[in-house]
């Protein structure tokens, strides 16, 4: 099988995507996860040694605070050694090939790679060169995936809804520039989720979008109408000032979630957010911090679910 | 009691401000501190795991590598572990606010934030609104305060002097500005220091800075006259340029510490200066290398404060 | 003695040159090296916690993320504490002077202090002001030293070829810029490499070059002709668009590392670079990836020779 993501055994090899995941790799990811947090005593999560000896490199080609300290939280309580590297000011910007620098930090022993790249593609381009005991984690690239964020956001719709196979879930926002929206899409199609619909203006939704699988909708209150999950996505400053909107005030009024427009949803409907949060752009505040919003443990659960996928790639004997 | 620093049980729950401290809590700062100094030996700073499984979060929202540095080594040497983020490129700047951020570490677990930031008041946002197991040290916030600052210059001149209540101490620069100097005239007036003296030009000084309980002086000969304790402040470049200041070189002139102007203090009187420092202009090399320096000292001592002040924060049983 | 690398019981005390570096620590330093070289296993390498509860502090006043995290691998693998300080955005940056900057270093109770700095002589400068019991590794300065980039490039050459008395090894590129160049020749005369060859343009070779023991050539038929052992050189960005060279299609036909060229050389010549590699510029990709390049091998080298430097230096006794 040619699944750059698994190795013959058919476990998993690297994590680049959520599409083209078996559905029982995702199972499995999730139940890991659960093992590592205590919902008894809010969400605290576990130290594990599990990769006490193991070196993961977080390799950033684009910055992001928040994700590379997700990741080097997760591998420190699993015991493992973390490397930072900030790549955009350096090799690269000598002239060095993307390979170039991953060789070099092969030859440094690094077991693991967690990637962030503005570039599509990056992370598989970089799976594929390296040797069969090294692992990657796409932490992002460009539109393409940003698969631990979709697997966080299926742990908490896992938690607060138990099951993927009734529920009706809506993405809401710029999905045509979001990688977040594409991993999750596959994630909630392959774990069996019914009803996905996307809910955003023409102008920020890809061609085609409906052969992911989802329904398209223009208007809140008829996207929103009886879901279970609202998963809001971030709009980008740079959209803003962008021939893609008319202005922020316009987009927040069409399509910012406030109480009257989630009123729409199932009276227990949970609000998810990947963060950073515009608030008063695509969110009101007091919805982000009312009672659905699960947009904190989302957080802590990310914590989790990476701990999850270092200790299933650590795992792989392929 | 509604002083944020405190519990209900009137523990130190969060160090914001050298301000409103009680003399006892500053006084077991200090004592805690000095477990930790073995004076026998060139102050060598004891290692202890007290705070082994918890997570400090170093939040620098404004640049300081000497300050970040020894928080991170206070942090280590009593087994915490730590996490740097330097947030002024990051999520801020996409338009998160600083309590989302700060939500956002929480959710991550972090046990004690370490918090620098350029706007006066930002520890005490950030100590409102987090759990009451989290805990929020002030690194600095603009011009108000740098309690931990304060707290080694006053475990530096009890080391040196032993007690407070028979000192004359001199605060000599650019006060207006110095979120140091608010620090240290709280710190030795609550720990009843009789005679605390400010020195510098009228337009370095803030209006009614008596009523912090201060003498002013605008001459060095008579403001130093028979003080045992000298403390510069560093003078900010852009104070150089700026209307405040006919140019360094008169400065220096007029209040540098020369030795000649130190000659008008006590025979032992001790110099001090919490760096970086600028040489030629507030302080004379001879001056800030002679025997009358503990400059360095106070960089050691500082270790010994943090761990103190973290080491009483995480058993606050509040 | 007055060899500021060697305290009065000969052993090394500082790391700051490869130039006066006695023959037998050389070879100590290569025999302790590959102590922790599992040869028998693609090069892995042992950890050893042999410096434990020591602190080790990278002071890089110059960005180097490849440089830093080879030696921040190296400490972390014998249990040291790393402090990283990028220091150029800070202190120096607020007036402070370097040996200001150091003693507040010094203050925090490092035990040793790996440096890159733009200016040649810094760790000289720094090694000569700390105090005995702090030891100071030169990670380059300027044009003049980076001795422990020599130092892995000698464990290189003996892995693959044995011995030092019988090899004609040649040097190629912009050796008038190149600090990695300077500590190469020292290197390997001081070994006993009998012939020692610089190929090179005029312009990028200093004067007087031949009184440092090496041969000059300025035709790469000629100067690679029946050698052992092909030292690459990095052209710097900079040196391609001043008025050093014409071209650098034009460097790439006369001096880059082509199989063509290369096949003057011995068949079993090893091909090294220090990187990061310019593909297609001083070196063709067929050649950094062919059956000639240890490029990769340096670098896992690399490891195992800054462990030993660490390991020598904590254990002098001077």
């Amino acid at each position: 099988m040619n699944n750059p993501q698994l190795n013959k055994n058919g476990e998993l090899q690297h994590l680049l995507s959520t599409e083209g995941l078996p559905v029982d790799i995702l199972r499995a990811i999730l139940d890991k996860a659960a093992t590592f947090v205590d919902v008894s005593d809010g969400f605290e999560i576990r130290n594990e040694p599990l990769l006490k000896g193991k070196s993961v490199f977080n390799v950033f080609f684009e910055n992001s605070t928040r994700t590379r300290t997700t990741f080097e939280i997760a591998a420190k309580r699993l015991s493992a050694d973390v490397v930072n590297l900030n790549i955009g000011s350096s090799s690269t910007s000598k002239g060095e090939t993307l390979l170039d620098t991953v060789d070099n930090l092969c030859a440094m022993h690094a077991d693991m790679f967690v990637v962030r790249h503005s570039q599509s593609g990056a992370s598989h381009i970089i799976a594929r060169h390296v040797a069969p005991e090294i692992h990657v984690i796409n932490a992002g690239d460009g539109r393409h995936a940003h698969p631990t964020q979709a697997l966080l956001d299926m742990f908490t719709i896992r938690h607060y809804k138990k099951e993927f196979h009734n529920l009706r879930v809506a993405i809401v926002g710029d999905v045509l520039h979001s990688r977040v929206a594409r991993s999750q899409i596959h994630a909630l199609t392959t774990l069996g989720v019914p009803e996905v619909r996307v809910v955003a203006p023409k102008t920020l939704l890809p061609t085609m979008v409906e052969n992911l699988g989802v329904q398209v909708y223009h208007d809140m209150s008829q996207g929103l109408l009886d879901v279970d999950v609202v998963m809001m996505l971030r709009l980008q400053n740079e959209r803003m000032q962008g021939a893609a909107l008319p202005s922020a005030q316009e987009y927040f009024k069409y399509y910012g979630l406030t109480e009257e427009k989630l009123a729409h949803a199932k009276p227990d409907a949970i609000v998810m957010h990947p963060g950073p949060m515009n608030r008063g752009i695509e969110i009101e505040s007091s919805v982000a911090d009312g009672k659905h919003s699960v947009i904190l443990p989302q957080v802590t659960f990310g914590i989790a679910v990476r701990m999850a996928v270092m200790c299933m790639l650590a795992g792989a004997k392929g």
